[in-house]
C-alpha cells in the first residue's frame, strides 16, 4: 500500500508515482538475488540516471531535477524501501555531486555537473581513513604539490561504490589543511581493496582506496586549499538528511511485510494482527515510522527555505535510524520463526538497518553535534 | 531562546511573537503561585480571548482566526512552554466549539460561534463517565425527552475546566443513540462535584457533573440524536493533536531549563553540559522535542490540505506525550536534587506530562486506533 | 498478595514476616496523612528501632542483628512497599552507622554503636555540598584544628533526616585531607535550614547545615584525617544497595496497586486485566520488577560473600531506580484518570521514584563508575 | 576477562573452569569457519559428551552430572560465549531428555537416559508445526493407534538439530490428546527438509520433519496419552531457562568484544573508551548483561529449591533476551564501520542475538505467561 505522503506539488506527486513504478519494475524483482550473491546491479545505476532520479535536487540548468529536498528525499525513501544498498549508494551519489555544486567554479561545475546529475559519472565519496572515522581532524593521506597538480599518498577507507565509481569527492590533507579533490575512479597510482565483507548492503561495495603518489590536475581542487573540512561537513549535513531518508524507507519496508504477514497467520483461532498485544507492537512500529519521516522532511523543508538546518539533520539522522533498527528488529519478531530466515525480506531489512545508525557519522556523533548547539561558549 | 519555527506565512510569525509576548508577559509570572496554591486564574481566559486566542482555528466570518491547524497548534506550544494548564484549557476550549462549528446549523453557529470564539463564553468538553473513560460505549448518562427538550440524568466525569465554564459540549444517551449537546454551565439540575486533587494542572478545575434531570431546549441539540459518537470522535482527533503540542511545549521548556541549568553548573571542574554523558542525554531529550514537533506540524498540515488525518493525529499523540514524559523526566534528572524541590519548574513539568499520556484517549487507546488501520478485516 | 522471596534462612523469612507484619500495621495507615501534610511521623523510629530493625546488618556483639546484606536489603525492600520516605531514612541510618562500625575504633565503636544499632540514636549523612553533590572532592566546607578538637565551617546540603537525626556522619575538608567526623545533631554553631520542599518524600525532612565554627572534640574523628573519601565511597557501594531495595519496594507497590486495578476496572465488556495490550504492559512491569529485585539480591550476596561487589552495587542501583520510574510511571497510566488523582496511592510513587535516581551518586554517576571498571588504564 | 561467578560450591567452579577451558580449545577455534561455510561441526558434541556436559541437570544415576540448575545454566552460558549454536543445541538436548527424566517410567530411564546423558545419543524437541508456533493446541500432526504401537503423519518444524539427531521429544495428537513419543531419528516413513537458510546459527541446521504413516513402538510414549501438553510446557520452563543463559552469554561475549575494541581504538585523540559518551553506553550493556545473569540465576535457583519458577522462568527469557538484542547491537555500534564486517564477531552476535527472542515461545508469548498470573479469574 502507498505511503499516503503530503507532497508540494502534483509535479513532485507524479515524480514519486514515477519512482514508485520505476522501483516495483526494476528494483524489487532483483534485489534479493543480487543481496543473496553479493553481486553489483550492472546498468542499474545507468538505468535511474536516464530516468532523472540521481541528480533531483541540483539546478536544472546542469541537467538536475531543480527538485527541493523535501521532493528528492521521499524518492530515496522509496528507492531504500525496495533496495537499500541501491538508495544509499544514489545518496552518496548525491554527497559526492555537492562539493561541485557548491563550492566548485563555474568552469568546474559546467565541466563536471552535466554528466554526474546524468548519472553518466557515477560519484563516491571518500572521507574516512582506517584510523578516522568520525574524526576528521585526524585525516592522514595527503596531497602533496607537485608542479601544476598533486601527487596523492595514503589510504581511505569505507567507499561506498568504492571501485565502481567513475569519481571520487576526495578528501585529504594538503599543505594548507584539508582539502577536496574531484578526483578520477581510475588513475596510476590508485588501487581498491576488496569487497568489505559487510553484514549488508552486499550488492554495492564498499572499499578501501589505496593512493600511491597518484597524480592529480590542479584544476581538480574543489574549493581552497584547507576548506575541504568546511565542505565535507556542510555536504554531510545533506547527506544525513538522505540516510534519514533511507533508513525510514528501509522501516516502512519492513512495517509493511509485518503488517502483511499479521493478516494472513493466524494463532489461537484468530488473525495475529487481532491479537491486541501484536497489534500495539504494530501501533508503535508505525508511530515510528510515521515520525521518522515527519523529522526529516521537517528538516528537508528547512533546507529549502534556506533556514539553518545542520542539528535538525542530525536529528533527523539519530530518530530515524533509531527508528530503523528498532521497527526492522520488531519486524522480525512478528514474522517470528519464518521472519528469521531469508525466505522473508525482514532479516534482511534488520542487517541493513544497523548500518545506517554508524556511517556518514555514528549516531554518537549526531549527539554530539546536537549537544554542541547547547553549549552557550565553547566546549 | 525561541524555538526556530518553520512557519507557512509572515502573519503567522506575527502571531507566534504575539503569543511569546503574552506567554512571557501575562502566564509565566503567574504559573507558579496558581500551580501551587491550586487557585484559578480569574480573569486569565477574558485576556486570551481578548487577544484572539481562543478561536484560532475557527472561521473568521464567525469572529475566529482563520488560522490553519499547524499555526493554531503552535500557538498552543508556546502557551503550554509557560503554563500547560492554561494551554489544554485552551485547547479544550477548542474542542468545545467543534460540534458547534462543524455540526451545528447555521442558526445555532451565529448564535453561539461568535462569543465562544471570542472568548465570552468559555467552554468544556464532557465525555466521559466513571465507568467510561476511553470506552465510550459504554455512557449511561441520559438525555430523555420532555416536550420541546430533554432532560439529563447521570453522572459525568473528567471534565476540564468543570463548574467553571460557561457551557459544555455534552455527550449523552438519548433514545436515538449518543447525542451531542452543547449545554449551559448553569442550569437547574446540575451541579457539579469538588476539583479533584491532581498530580499537576492545578490551577484549572478538573470535577464531575451530578446530573439531576435539568431541562435543556431541544435546540441545543447539536447534529442528530445518534451522531455523537461520530461528533465525539471526529472532535478527538483534533482535540489529540491539541494535546500533541501542549505535550511539546511541556517538553520544550523543560529541555530549555534543562540546558539553562546545564550551562550554569558545574562538576569536576567543568560545565556540566560540556561533560559529554550529559551532552549526549540533552541530544536525546532535543531529539525527542524536535521529533514530537515535527510529528505533530505533519499531522496539522494533513488536517489543512483536507487530507486523512486521524491515524496521523493519534501518532502524534502518542509521539509527543511519551517525549514529553521522558524528556520532563530527565530534565528533573538533570537538576539532581535541585530539580527534585519545588524551587525550579522541572519537577512540575514531569508531574503535568503524565497526564497528557492519558487524557483525550490514553495512548493505549490511540495503539488500538492506529493498530485499526492494519487489519484488512473488521477485528 | 506477599512476594515469594527465596531467602537463606527459616529465620530469615520469620524476620520478613515480622517486618510485614510491622509494616503492614504501622506504615501502611499513616503514610498518606504524613506524606500529604509533610509532617514527621514522631516515635516511629523509635518502633522501628524497639523491633530489631535498625542495625540489622551490624554484628549482634553491639546489639545488630548480625543479618547477612541479601536478608536486610530485602527487609528494607519491604518497608520501602509501604512508606517510602520511612524506608530511605532506614537506609541513611544503616549508612550513617557504617563510619563506626568499619573505620572506627573499638572505644568508638563500644561507645556508639549500641545505641545507633537499637535506634536511640537515629543518624543523618552528610556528604554533599550545594555546589559539590557527586564530585566529592569539591567539598569546601572544613575542619580547622582548634586544640584537642576541630572547629567546623561551611555549609553542607541535602541531609536526609536533617534537624532530626541524633548525629550525622559528617564529611569535611581537614588539613590531612576529606576526614570523617561523627557529629552530634545538636551543638553551638550548627543550624539547619528549612526543610527542602521536594516532589516526594515528604514526611521526612531534606534540609541544609549550616556550620558556623561549631566544636567537635578530637574522638569524633573517624578514622584517619584524609580518610574520608575512602570511607564515604565505601559507605555508599553499602548505601547504593539499601537504596536499589528501596526502589524495588516502590516498583512493586506500584505493581500490586496496577493489578489490583486491572482486575477491578472493566472496558470494552471485560477486566482490563484481560485486555492483552494492557496485560503486555503489566507483564514488563513484573519482569522489571522481578528483575531489578534479582540483581539487588545478587550484588547483596557478593557483599555477603566477601567478594568485590562495589561495580554491582552501582549496577543495581542503576537498575533498580530505572525500573522504578518505569514501573510507578506505568502503574499511573494502568489506573488512568484515577491514577492522576492523590486517591490512589501511585501518583506518590511515581513522585517517590524520581529521587531514587538522583541520590547517593545520580545514575549518571553509577555510569561512570560502572565504565571505569571497563577502563584498562587509568583515565 | 572470566566473569566473576557467584558460584555454590567449589565443585562447580571447578566445573565452570573446565567448561571455560574447553570452551576456549574446542569452540572459539572453530566456530567461525563453521558459521560462515554454515557446516555442522561433527563431532563436537561427542567431545562435549565425553567431557561430561551433555546431562549436567540429571541425576548422577543415570550417568548425568547431578549439578544444580543454577551451576549447569552457567556452563551453558560460558558455551554460548564462545558458540551460541552449540550451546542452544546442548540447551535443546537438555530439553529432549526432560520428558524421559520427568515422565518416563523407571523402564524407560534405564533404557534411554543413560547414552542421552552420555551424549552417545543426540536429542531434539518436536513441538512446533508450521501453523503452530507458539499455539501448541493447534497441533495437526497425529499418532494413530497401529497394533502395539502408533503410525505418526504430519508435519512438524523448526526442529534445531533436524536430521542430525539420534532421537526427538515429539509431541502429537493422539486419540487421547496431545502426546509425548521418544522418537528415534531414524525410521522408515521419516524424512527431513533442508536445513532452513536462517540469519544465524548455521553451523547447527533446523529443519522440518515429514512423517508419513512411520511407526512408533508403544513404549516410546512417554507418559500417558493426552499427558503431552503438560510436558512439553513443563518442559520450556526448564528449556526458557536455558536460553535465556545462553543470551546472556552472548550478551557478554558481545560487551567482552565491545570492551575490547573501546580499549584499542583512539578517536580525538584518545582511546574511545575515555569518551563519556561512548563509557555510558558501555555501562549500559554491562547493566543489561549482570542484570540478565542475576535474573536467571535467580529463576535457576527457585527450580532447585523446589519452588514455583515457571513466571520467574519467563521473564528471565524475557529479559536476557531482550538484553541480548540490545547488547549485541551496541556491540556493533561500539565497533562502528568494522563491527559492520564479519572480520569482527559482533555482526554474526548480532544475528544470532534475534532468534532468542523468538523460540522456545516468542517474547510475546513470556508476556502472555506472566500477565496471566496476574488475573485473578481465568480469562
Amino acid at each position: 500500500m502507498a505511503v499516503d505522503r503530503l507532497l508540494p506539488s502534483s509535479e513532485a506527486a507524479d515524480l514519486l508515482d514515477l519512482t514508485r513504478a520505476i522501483a516495483d519494475k526494476e528494483l524489487a524483482p532483483r534485489v534479493d538475488a543480487h543481496e543473496k550473491a553479493e553481486t553489483y546491479p550492472e546498468g542499474l545505476f545507468d538505468m535511474l540516471g536516464a530516468a532523472g532520479l540521481l541528480g533531483l535536487p541540483y539546478p536544472e540548468e546542469f541537467g538536475g531535477g531543480g527538485q527541493p529536498y523535501e521532493v528528492y528525499l521521499q524518492v530515496l525513501e522509496e528507492l531504500a524501501a525496495r533496495w537499500a544498498a541501491v538508495a544509499v549508494a544514489t545518496s552518496v551519489h548525491g554527497l559526492s555531486c555537492y562539493p561541485v555544486a557548491m563550492f566548485g567554479t563555474r568552469a568546474q561545475q559546467e565541466r563536471w555537473l552535466p554528466d554526474m546529475l546524468a548519472g553518466e559519472l557515477i560519484g563516491g565519496y571518500s572521507l574516512s581513513e582506517p584510523q578516522a572515522g568520525s574524526d576528521a581532524a585526524a585525516l592522514t593521506c595527503r596531497a602533496d604539490r607537485d608542479g601544476d597538480g598533486y601527487r596523492i599518498t595514503g589510504t581511505k577507507a569505507w567507499i561506498t561504490h568504492g571501485g565502481k565509481a567513475s569519481y571520487y569527492a576526495l578528501f585529504v590533507r594538503a599543505a594548507g589543511g584539508i582539502s577536496c579533490f574531484l578526483a578520477p575512479g581510475s588513475v596510476d597510482g590508485l588501487t581498491f581493496g576488496p569487497p568489505e565483507q559487510k553484514m549488508g548492503l552486499n550488492a554495492v561495495p564498499t572499499t578501501a582506496a589505496y593512493w600511491d603518489g597518484a597524480f592529480l590536475d590542479g584544476d581538480r581542487l574543489i574549493g581552497r586549499e584547507g576548506q575541504g573540512l568546511q565542505i565535507a561537513f556542510s555536504a554531510l549535513d545533506s547527506g544525513r538528511l538522505g540516510i534519514a531518508a533511507c533508513a525510514t524507507g528501509l522501516a516502512q519496508a519492513a512495517l509493511d511485510a509485518a503488517v502483511g504477514y499479521a493478516n494472513e497467520r493466524t494463532a489461537f483461532g484468530r488473525k495475529i494482527v487481532d491479537h491486541q498485544g501484536l497489534g500495539f507492537l504494530l501501533a508503535d512500529m508505525a508511530a515510528a515510522v510515521d515520525s521518522a519521516r515527519a523529522t526529516y522532511v521537517d528538516a528537508a523543508r528547512r533546507r529549502d527555505a534556506g533556514r539553518p538546518y545542520s542539528r535538525q539533520a542530525s536529528v533527523a539522522k539519530l530518530i530515524a535510524t533509531d527508528a530503523a533498527m528498532k521497527v526492522t528488529t520488531d519486524a522480525v519478531q512478528v514474522l517470528g520463526g519464518y521472519g528469521y530466515t531469508r525466505d522473508f525480506p525482514v532479516e534482511r531489512y534488520m542487517r541493513e538497518a544497523k548500518i545506517m545508525q554508524i556511517f556518514e557519522g555514528t549516531n554518537q556523533i549526531q549527539r554530539l553535534v546536537i549537544s554542541r548547539t547547547f553549549a552557550t561558549t565553547p566546549a
